[in-house]
Order: structure tokens, then C-alpha cells, then sequence
């Protein structure tokens, strides 16, 4: 099933997509909830971040290539974590589907996608094992980790480097039936691939994740765990289109433009 | 004007503060708001999280004395930040005035408080200068920034360290006229001070923060800006109670407790 949040005649509500078309629903997506009578056009309506995380979890250095490639590039010896180990972004950053990412004046060249899966929670839990760890899942979104390297190398922490204003994509809808381990993220830009990769070729797997976090971390239903990515980005410039499609669950795409003065 | 979010028979409300009385409001806080004929006695409701911030922003290194013994206590030279860094904080952790801390089954004794100032924003706001900077500021609150050393050097990041479920009391209200520059932070573990520190001698000032942050950040009526702590904690064990004092502010208390197993 898709879960949809979205925008019509000026109202936002939660629907299911159907195909091409969204149906209406009432109630609370994560736990009693009825279809409506009401249905509208998918290409009708005003995609909305599809969900607000209580707590806005990201995995950093998750796939092995990802995080070799990026430490040859700075002359370094990669590190490979030995054990799962959590960040997290900020909310101000999230945009949906078909918004805009704006590059903030100052920024240097460096502007980087990185497409991710994005684990999205339904159900509140503490102390999970890693055999009950996907009890807590709802299902899956797309996240784009946009980050501007130059802003990564020089300051204390990711807070402009991967927070500013618009760099959190995340979407376009969550669909709680994939199979993450037949999952294969693709990424172009303008229409052309950049790079393809299989989601699961994680160094640690959702479950790991999930239990290591629930031993400190109640998890909440519409917490986010965006599980990091694989391969190199080039530069995105303003006019530049990025979309990030994971198999089974859709295509995020976001348009780049220059911050205006 | 002290606002305040408690709860009474069942329903969680916000107020207003007067001697030992809360004033019951409708409205906004931020916005358009009202008094209403309902008053309750401030010792015969439950405190609230005074506000759940969009985006909970945490400042580290931010008091020359608290770094340079950080610093010293692992027998390294301080590295005193040449410019504003932004940090974050985990909205799982948060808790309220009067709650427990729980201390986690296998964290170690180095347990620590942090007294800190929180800014509450109440206005939409980028690109503020210096100058402008407090026109956003709605009032201020207090935090405590509870933190595992252990786990702070273990890791990479401060997931654990300083996230753990109930590891970020803050309360119990907010103050709205208070004079920053008249402040003075005073903490008291079992009845008996600790530390006590001018809380205005930070390293960067709020406007300095507000302008840089505002830069890159949309700051959201809600959001908070925890200002950093001076000063070095004692061990706290599970049965002591502390209290982080800021005058013209309030008084925030929380007792620790061990976790059950």
C-alpha cells in the first residue's frame, strides 16, 4: 500500500495511491483508519512531505564503496565503522517531492546528492532484538542527503553541510509492502543515470540498526531512519534535476536552483 | 510572562503564570491568544514539556572555562571554536519538569549534568542580522543536556552520549521578560550547588548565533536553541536529584534513577 499526504483546494489530508489515482482515507495511517468516498487525479494534487518525524534519524558511512570512494577522494584511509552507529538531520530541512532544493548563496560548487532509503516507523519501541526488529517498521520512503563538501570538510558537525534550508528531499509517498532486499536504488540526473545500487548492500541491515538503537532510543510511529548511500555524486549546479528511484517503492525528484539575493 | 503546558484532569493545556497560580489560555502562544475565567493551582497539575521544538538545536563548546576543563580532564589542549557551530539534540530524549532521568542499563558512572539556557523562538525568521537578531526570541526556558562521558568518547557522534530516552529535561516554562544579561545559572545536586556561572559569558552570544543560523536555517516559532554550560559535573548516581537554577528564568528539577531491568 502507498500512503499519500497531499494538498487539494486548499486542504491536506492522508490518501492511498491507486495506480494513478489517490483515495481518500480518515483516521490515522498508523492506526485506525477507513478509506473515504472521495478519490483524486495523482497528477492533481500537491505532494506533501509524507510524514513529520517525531525524532529524524540518518546513518552515515553504511555502504562500503560509499565510504572508501569518498575517503580516496580526501586522500584518506577509510574508516570502517566496527558497529551501527546513528545521526541525525534537521527537520527546518525538509522539503516534498517536486519542491525545490535552493542553493544557498555562499556555497561553493560542491553540491552533492545522495539517494537513500528511508525507514519509516509505525509502531512505538524500546528493546527490540534484532529477530523482532521489523515488527516496528511501516514501511519504506526515498530520502536525497543533498550536502555541500566544502561546507562538510571545515565546519564542527553537518549543521550546514547537510541542514541548510531544502536539503532534506524526502518522498514522494511510503509504501509499506517492498522487499528491501530485492530493492535496487538508481539515481539520474537531467534523464541520465549517475549511479545504481543494491539498497540492501548495507554494512549494517535495518535490524541492526533497529535493535542497537532501541536499546537507548524509544522509537516513535513516524520516526525516520534514512540508512545511508553508495557511490559518488557529481556537482549538482541550479537547473540540474535529481531523481532518486528505489525499486518497489517510487522516484523522488527535485529540481535545484540558485538562492535568490 | 511565564507560559506554561500542563496537564489537568485528563487535558493538557497552556497557561500563564502568576505567583502559584496558572491562568488557563486558548489560542497560540506565538500568535493570537486569550485568558480564560479557568485557574488551577500551579502545585495540583502535572508540568509539560513547556514546547516541542520543529527543530531542537544544541550548542556545544560554547563557555571558554567548561571547554578548557573538558579539555584538561582528558589531558588534551582546548580547541576553542573561532566562529558559531550549530549542534543538534533528539526530540526521543526529551522529557519534562519533575520526570525521571532514567540512567541506562549499561552506561557507566560518568554521568553528567549540563546546565543550560534555552532560547525559545516564537517568529519565522532567515537571513536576521546581529542587530535584528532578538526580534525572533519569544522567551526562555531551561535545559539540562545529560550526558554519558563514556559513551561521548566511544562514539562516533553523540547518539547515546547525550540522546538516550529522558536525557534532555527542559523546563518548567517559559519566561518572556527575563534580562539575559542579569542571568546567573546556579546548580544544585541533592540541595547542595555544584556550579554557578554568569550565564551571559558564552563565547558567542545569542544574536551571534540567531545571525549565523539564520543564514542557512529558517528558524520556526517553537524551535530551541540550547546555549551550551560552564562549569564541570560531578558523577550523578541514581536517587540524586538535581536542579538547574537561572535567575529571572526558573528553577528546572529532575530526579535520576537507574532503569529497570
Amino acid at each position: 500500500m502507498r500512503w499519500i499526504k497531499f494538498t487539494t483546494g486548499g486542504k491536506t489530508r492522508h490518501g492511498i495511491v491507486e495506480d494513478d489515482r489517490i483515495i481518500e482515507t480518515s483516521g490515522d495511517m498508523f492506526g485506525e483508519w477507513s478509506k473515504t468516498s472521495a478519490t483524486h487525479a495523482l497528477a492533481d494534487v500537491k505532494i506533501e512531505i509524507p510524514v513529520w518525524p517525531p525524532t529524524f534519524y540518518c546513518i552515515g558511512m553504511n555502504y562500503v564503496k560509499h565510504l572508501t570512494e569518498a575517503a580516496n577522494a580526501r586522500g584518506e584511509v577509510p574508516a570502517v565503522p566496527d558497529r551501527p552507529q546513528v545521526g541525525y538531520r534537521a527537520h527546518n530541512a525538509l522539503i516534498a517531492h517536486d519542491e525545490d532544493v535552493v542553493i544557498p548563496r555562499g556555497a561553493t560548487e560542491k553540491i552533492h546528492y545522495e539517494g537513500e532509503l528511508a525507514v519509516v516507523i509505525g509502531k512505538k519501541a524500546k528493546h527490540l532484538s534484532e529477530a523482532d526488529a521489523m515488527s516496528c517498521v511501516f514501511g519504506y520512503t526515498i530520502g536525497n542527503d543533498v550536502s555541500e563538501r566544502t561546507w562538510q570538510r571545515a565546519d564542527q558537525g553537518l549543521w550546514r553541510a547537510k541542514n541548510a534550508d531544502t536539503f532534506k528531499p524526502m518522498g514522494p509517498w511510503i509504501e509499506t509492502e517492498a522487499d528491501v532486499e530485492k530493492m535496487q536504488t538508481t539515481v539520474c540526473v537531467n534523464g541520465k543515470q549517475t549511479v545504481s545500487f543494491r539498497t540492501n548492500d548495507m554494512l549494517f541491515k535495518i535490524p541492526q540498526f533497529i535493535a542497537e538503537m532501541t536499546r537507548y532510543f524509544t522509537l516513535w510511529p513516524g520516526d525516520v531512519i534514512w540508512m545511508g548511500t553508495d557511490g559518488q555524486s557529481p556537482d549538482i549546479k541550479a537547473g540540474d534535476v535529481v531523481e532518486i528511484g528505489i525499486s518497489g517503492v517510487g522516484t523522488l525528484r527535485n529540481r535545484f536552483v540558485a538562492e535568490q539575493t
